[in-house]
């Protein structure tokens, strides 16, 4: 069976899209058929908003489930009256915070994923060209200014954790690759040597390490079971001995590895 | 005036810290003090977490404000125990849902953020690959297999954004950046001109590159605000003599350049 779903929002659509698909995760039977309208700001994009919304009901047979982000109350009621379950995160949780707070909302728009602060949005976007510039080994000389340093295998998802701790977190990521010589010699290579309490490692499991690399090299020896399972078990062994802590990525989303590396670290976040 | 606020997730905590943000940035008032409790799973951790809220709540005052999300019943009502205003996202909005879906929700932990399907969990590491292996005019030759490739001069904002569109909507973005020669000629680049229907570009303000550019090179002539204004211009002119959509990055967030993208061209994206 198929359900629309209606992400509104007067500004980008992320916030209503992130807590509409928490919510939907918990349901196992529709299959979900999403459309974000973002932007909607003004009384005709509601309009359309609600056209579009109607038409969808009539054409599914079934109304559709509406999650807004709607700042302005005007918006929000145009939108109440389209032919859908509307849950309206703001509607809901605004009163009793102005309650707490005893303070009332300023009803601004487009706030929480606008660029903010210029100095702290300036640091976010320093943060990922860092990123960028010091992964899989690049810019060895710049370790000094690295808040963390991920190791581990080729493959083992050094690089897309260490973007997503910059972008989402602000936090200055280098990665920096193990390779067989310095697992056949157990050392750690020298230029992470002065940086060991920045290190932290990713293992992976063999077989999905396996599936990984043959994705990219069918049938190499890189991408073999056994040398996986080989570079896989010294790493870890490396690792181990040099007190450097670390996660298995391979049934971790990138979001869960770097909240997890956060909790485990003292290291703190530029952002929320 | 200092206020405390909680997010208290048995996962990452990245949804119950984005709504929370999304509604506290409506307060002006109060300087928040922010705290996030991730893998918050079983009664001893909601113990330990109703402590620290507790101790903060006397050590402040006056109650915390509390975000939570937490799919199991015990450990919300252990949280809503402690001494806080407590807004619990899935108390609120799952019911009308199960009643509108005319089924139990799951009650399972950690669908929001894992890795879920393992095919599209992959298809976005590879999205993410690709954004970095065609950042900044390299990997010319995987252009064909770009989704979109974003041009516009140097430190106009093109690689967080490419980052941002393959890292949030699975979306394979190329960036290309336009040089003087490409400017004084007045010519798009060799290489960009049979995927002219793929290219977006990001302008931005002299004055703003100015800054930017100056914080990496102080002084230079690639800094200097002339040498910005005439880039800019060359760049924008280009751009509409060559048809190519563009973008003003210069108050646009990452996440507001590439939502508008995505909704102002028929791109579609992988992932919600």
């Amino acid at each position: 069976m198929k359900r629309s779903v209606f992400y509104v929002s007067d500004r980008t659509g992320i916030t209503a899209e992130m807590l509409g698909q928490s919510l939907l995760s918990q349901f196992e039977g529709p299959q979900f058929e999403r459309h974000t309208l973002p932007f909607v700001d003004n009384p005709e994009r509601a309009r359309e908003a609600v056209e579009a919304i109607d038409r969808t009901a009539d054409a599914d047979g079934i109304r559709p489930i509406v999650f807004c982000t709607l700042v302005n109350e005007a918006i929000r009621s145009e939108i109440r009256a389209s032919n859908a379950l509307v849950l309206d995160f703001f509607e809901v949780f605004i009163a009793p915070l102005e309650v707490e707070l005893k303070s009332a909302s300023s009803h601004a728009v487009g706030k929480s994923h606008g660029t903010g602060d210029l100095r702290r949005y300036t640091e976010r976007i320093n943060a990922i060209n860092f990123s960028m510039a010091h992964d899989d080994g690049l810019g060895t000389n710049g370790f000094g200014e690295a808040e963390i340093i991920l190791v581990g295998v080729s493959r083992s998802g050094k690089t897309p954790t260490s973007l997503y701790l910059a972008l989402q977190f602000g936090i200055k990521a280098a990665n920096y690759p193990l390779v067989s010589e310095d697992l056949d010699k157990q050392r750690l290579p020298a230029v992470l040597q002065p940086w060991r309490h920045k290190l932290w490692g990713l293992s992976i499991r063999p077989e999905r390490l396996h599936q990984i690399r043959s994705e990219r090299r069918p049938d190499s020896r890189y991408a073999s079971l056994a040398n996986c399972r080989h570079e896989i078990q010294a790493a870890e062994a490396l690792m181990r001995m040099q007190g450097i802590p670390f996660l298995d990525s391979t049934n971790m989303s990138i979001e869960e590895l770097s909240t997890t590396i956060l909790h485990q670290t003292t290291l703190s976040r530029h952002r929320y």
